[in-house]
């Protein structure tokens, strides 16, 4: 046995070893837990990680001085080729790919050139084309989340939620009415949707702005997306007066932005695979619809827009959407087999920490909204919303927060495409991890 | 050696056993033809096989007695259960099936769970969502057929070409008009072509009719089909003015179905998967565009209306088209290689003869359009059409076609939707082997 110094004692040398060994056996759990080889429902696997993640995120609302030298830290290592544009305009989810390489080959799929040649997938189906297999997922999925009722509900698959909107407009316009249906949203509201309505310059629908100020008579068609884009918030129907139908674009509807509150139980609802799982590529999403007549419009308007959709990205999301279930109730080995939301709101957590960080150390330059916590039915506990976008607001003396980050080169989409102000930009928090991180370190060079 | 019988000479059983032979080395050259271990470019593969479908088809216009004996020898072994309602409504190409079975896996893709995630394939095509692979391989595939000129084009990619229809016409109609721009195309037309253009009740275009008796003045916008759906002639436009866009839908100028007398010169033509190679569930189409502000406003339309189309189906159309040029290049060898366009040339003139048979045969109950024949580059002869469709006639006592086939339990599209007599109706000839038989087996029973 190796001789100890004469300053050491016995007592001191087993007060060192327990230490050890404490730090030994915390560290193998905290790994475990992390590994994810806990058995049985997301909900319990995810309370741990949870723990830390509740902490990080009152850390962020602390923004202490600590956290914020570690930021730094981190971000004096980002190379940042400075001729270099950081776009973070769309919403481009190339963020969740490092999660899909993680899991190797368990979403591959192979199409065999025979395969899916016919216009048809279910004929008894209202909607046609739906491919069996993406449905039973899509509703496996959102028994697994708790996000949306599914029971008494027709599903209707689209090109995109995109495609959905268009369908769903198309369905609840009047056919044969004198004056085409208004269309409004709360302000700030997704950029698209005035173009969307209007581009084709139908007689069926016209857009009417923000519906907190609406108040033409007639029929109209409110569209309410909760989480918001470009906000985050949690929305809910504007107008006080009957006679109008809603949609409910529920893209960020996900355990990775926001607490699920309650599950969805609304006549017509649009999710898509761009925003809960990454797979924007695929452009496949899905309308859970009560009334037969609305999903067989919408049915026809794809039939005669596209003719169906893909069916190759179809079984692909099918796929995916299983994998994602799995990965919250299956039981864990030795393999990569982190539950995807686990994951992703860890992910998102540690990036709103530090932007917030930066956030609050600009000097007043920039400010963000403050979100209220609520109790999430799928992670078991109160949580804060993290949402897919940063609603960006610059300090009144800068009037377009658009040109000023241009001239940083990081291209954002400025307020007036949302019905909003010019000094908030929407910032896109899903893009690789590399560009926000160059992201943040121009960011918070800026004083 | 057996005895011979006294009533037979030895000449006689000489000249048994050279027919014996004769008979054999003609089946041995027959059969290798059929398997086709064939080198070189498909121009001389498909000559050999060419001689016999040029005969074959001789023989349909002649209708002898001995083919049709064969084709209702063949018929008779055709399992028909009358309960079972025979859908050739639609022109589902599933008929191609079996070709792509019979080439194994040479076009099976693998997509793994972390690819084509991003919204984005080429940032700086115009086509901002269209999969460089599948740009190349539209290139080279017209190329191999010489059935367009792509050089000096935009390949626009949309969710099937009924997508890239609607883009058209979009881009196409003047934005600031005071009235709608006139579309119009010559009777029969696709089906599809009034609705589509007016189911949006859109004030940038409306359908307006038959372009021969169209006499509106202002701008315009024929479609041209050629082969013509649903009556398969070769076809140019109607309307003897200027002042008028053309859009070429081209969707069967394919060496299976006509001629490719020339490779089309147009400033806009659709192409689709569904029709060429028979995988209509990819939803795969594309467009091939002179002028960059109609590519650029064809795109702005696709993104609006989809946010781009499935690179998931990109791909494997990318595989598809790729394997198809390879199997008319390519050298033969032990294994299934027979040129796609060679297969599908052979069967469609099958079907067209046993087609023609049945109906020389109906006493005049039903009639079918006469072709001429033209010389074809890629074939390297002179060959009739044999559309995707047959336009079949009723005899004049029996005013609706389509309601007196329905009571033979046979699903076809009526003359109206063409713009046509219901005297008329659309019949898909690209249906299953199985349902194609049954449909000539209840035919050739009407009497």
């Amino acid at each position: 046995m190796a001789k100890i110094p004469g300053f050491f004692s016995l007592k001191h040398f087993l007060v060192l070893s327990l230490a050890l060994n404490v730090s030994l056996v915390m560290r193998v759990v905290f790994e475990n837990e992390k590994q994810g080889p806990v058995f049985g429902f997301c909900l319990s696997k995810l309370r741990g990680s949870l723990m830390a993640d509740d902490q990080a995120s009152q850390r962020t609302l602390q923004a202490t001085p600590s956290s914020w030298a570690k930021t730094q830290n981190s971000l004096a290592e980002v190379k940042d080729d400075l001729e270099r544009v950081v776009n973070l305009d769309h919403g481009d989810p190339t963020m969740y790919e490092h999660y899909w390489e993680n899991m190797g080959e368990r979403t591959t799929i192979v199409i065999r050139g025979w395969q899916s040649m016919s216009y048809f997938s279910d004929i008894k189906n209202i909607c046609w084309f739906l491919e069996p297999e993406l449905a039973k997922q899509v509703v496996r999925l959102h028994k697994v989340v708790r996000n949306a009722e599914t029971e008494g509900r027709h599903i209707v698959v689209g090109t995109g939620s995109s495609q959905l909107f268009l369908a769903a407009l198309f369905a609840l316009s009047p056919k044969e009415a004198t004056e085409p249906i208004s269309v409004v949203s709360a302000a700030p509201y997704y950029s698209s949707y005035p173009t969307m309505t209007d581009y084709q310059k139908s007689a069926l629908h016209k857009w009417a702005g923000d519906s907190r100020i609406f108040n033409q008579m007639g029929p109209y068609i409110e569209l309410v997306t909760s989480p918001n884009n470009p906000d985050g918030f949690i929305r809910h129907s504007c107008v006080n007066r009957s006679g109008g139908a809603i949609i409910h674009d529920l893209a960020y509807y996900w355990p990775q932005y926001t607490p699920m509150t309650f599950p969805a139980d609304n006549d017509l609802s649009l999710f898509t695979v761009s925003k809960s799982t990454g797979h924007a590529g695929m452009r496949i999403g899905w309308a859970l619809v009560k009334d037969p007549e609305v999903a067989k419009k919408m049915t026809k308007f794809i039939e005669l827009n596209t003719i169906g959709v893909s069916k190759d990205s179809q079984l692909r999301a099918a796929k995916v959407l299983e994998v994602v279930a799995d990965s919250c109730v299956q039981s864990g080995g030795s393999e990569f087999r982190e539950s995807f939301f686990e994951f992703s709101y860890r992910l998102m957590a540690e990036r709103w920490q530090q932007l917030r960080e930066t956030v609050n150390n600009s000097n007043g330059i920039f400010s963000l909204p403050e979100f209220s916590p609520a109790f999430c039915q799928f992670h078991g506990r109160d949580l804060e919303p993290q949402p897919a976008f940063a609603w960006l607001r610059c300090r009144d003396d800068i009037e377009d927060c658009e040109s000023y980050l241009r001239g940083f080169k990081i291209l954002t989409r400025g307020g007036k495409h949302f019905g909003a102000s010019t000094k908030y930009v929407r910032v896109s928090m899903l893009d690789r991890d590399e560009n926000f991180r160059v992201f943040l370190k121009r960011l918070s060079a800026i004083r």
